[in-house]
């Protein structure tokens, strides 16, 4: 049970990572030296993992990386919105 | 098998993405825009599931998280370094 915890708080933190990036990024509307490469693997990445949830049917992978979809995308947004104004 | 596929090439680009960002941060020595607490959660996370994953004595969680681990810990080192040449 323990070890569903760590899972559990590990999941979270990971999940939860791009949340500070990007509240800075849209108080500043400054995102140059952020790279888009890594918005666009990570992307993949959870958008891959959330295929994998949904043939396996197993909703915490779903959830977790549907969130973070989510949150890499919106991300991935400001970045294209403020880098043009520059 | 198929399955086994897309979450090996999801935790494949999950575990890179930090890849291009360290490059950019180091070829160009800028990380203003960049957030610290993201890679401290990431690192925070990634530490935790490298923990699982001993528990669970799984390797594909301990080495995916621990190139992971040595990843974001060398772009907070980046960021400490060059935030305060600034």
């Amino acid at each position: 049970m323990e070890v569903q915890i760590i899972g559990f708080i590990a999941g979270l933190l990971t999940t939860i990572a791009v949340l500070p990036q990007l509240l800075k990024s849209w108080k500043t509307k400054k995102v140059l030296d952020i790279s888009p490469a890594m918005f666009m693997l990570l992307l993949g990445g959870v958008g891959l993992w959330v295929i994998y949830g949904i043939i396996k049917m197993d909703y915490p992978i779903i959830i977790t990386n549907g969130i973070s979809f989510l949150l890499n995308a919106s991300m991935l947004f400001i970045m294209m919105r403020y880098k043009t104004e520059d």
